[in-house]
């Protein structure tokens, strides 16, 4: 919401102005893209429902990203950076004890899923549709990351006997798979249950519920 | 596999012939529908693959389920029927306490992600592209059951001092995400990391790591 709220502060007329609004237009295209796709729970998005809820001529797709494909391409960026930003300054903590580290990246995985839910999807879609070469770049840029911080952060937990040896690739998907199974599950919730899993009480239980699971998991038992 | 190799059994030419070889057609179209969708990690199928695979006419498909949309359904009904069948005769045996039931029932569905993987992403597309009444029936007939033997299972548990009282639908997501999740990621292994989800090796491997975390996590520890 905050790219929406900056998008919509008049840009003073200075010089770079046209920058600042092209990184508004950009920014809001981006944005509107994301609650649609959040709303919606798909990764499909018309361009003319875009057009509609952005205020902007879908002519602007194409100026700045090419094409849809670019955009989503751009989406996935936008969402993956600050993940893997995130988790990069977690893993800086030489002070943190490991399990403490791994206590806030799972609760920080439920609240990006809560925020994006439709990432997994969208990086699916992407490397699905994609060229190998793009696909690779995806892998480079986003998943190897998070593989080598997998790694290193469960050898620290086993080196100081506070975790069991476990697979750090099997760990991502448990991370991971609890993360975006319980958000993706949404319509299924509303359209059979009534409930709407996108609300900040059931996620507040739904981390509480998932960080003391998989701790249970990976703490070693002495 | 079996079913295909029911359907290209010869039918001897006895009375109800017709009806065999009905049904023999039938299961054969709902047998390739699901191989093309394991295969291709997704459930989008077009009716000529099918064709061309099954080597039946896809007029076929209108005869027998009326349009695509009807032998998705159907599709659905043939493997969720397994699931609950399955858990239904595991919630009856009496004499087998409630952490023997779970684990085996974590077992199995790891092994049903494996042989369709697809179960989760066919089921959130019919709950999206179905009106009112239809969800209805999904849920009802298909989610309901698991829920009340979740329940049932956990509240066992927890009589008997085995489990930590959890919540039995966030459990659900917990199940079903480590299950869906590793399945589901079979493209980005594969284009990313050249390597497939779909072995049985890792499937096993999967398995044993996938009940020793979640038994860990709701096993009450004096």
């Amino acid at each position: 919401m905050d790219e929406i709220e900056q998008a919509a502060t008049p840009v003073a007329p200075i010089a770079g102005e046209e920058t600042g609004e092209q990184q508004g237009a950009r920014d809001l295209l981006l944005a509107t893209a994301s609650q649609i796709m959040r709303e919606g729970d798909q990764v499909d998005i018309s361009l003319s429902e875009l057009s509609l809820r952005s205020g902007l001529n879908s002519a602007l797709v194409k100026y700045y990203f090419g094409n849809k494909a670019g955009m989503l391409t751009a989406l996935l960026d936008r969402d993956m950076v600050a993940i893997v930003r995130s988790v990069d300054a977690l893993m800086a903590k030489d002070d943190m004890p490991p399990e403490e580290k791994l206590r806030r990246h799972i609760s920080r995985c439920i609240d990006t899923y809560y925020a994006v839910p439709y990432l997994n999807r969208l990086l699916m879609r992407l490397v699905r549709d994609s060229d190998e070469g793009e696909s690779r770049r995806i892998a480079d840029k986003y998943l190897t990351p998070l593989r080598v911080a997998y790694e290193r952060l469960i050898s620290a937990g086993v080196a100081q006997n506070k975790f069991r040896p476990v697979d750090p690739q099997l760990f991502y998907f448990t991370v991971t798979g609890a993360a975006d199974r319980f958000f993706s599950a949404r319509l299924v919730l509303r359209h059979c249950y009534g409930q709407d899993t996108l609300t900040e009480g059931l996620r507040d239980r739904y981390r509480e519920h998932t960080v003391d699971f998989i701790m249970a998991g990976i703490l070693a038992h002495p």
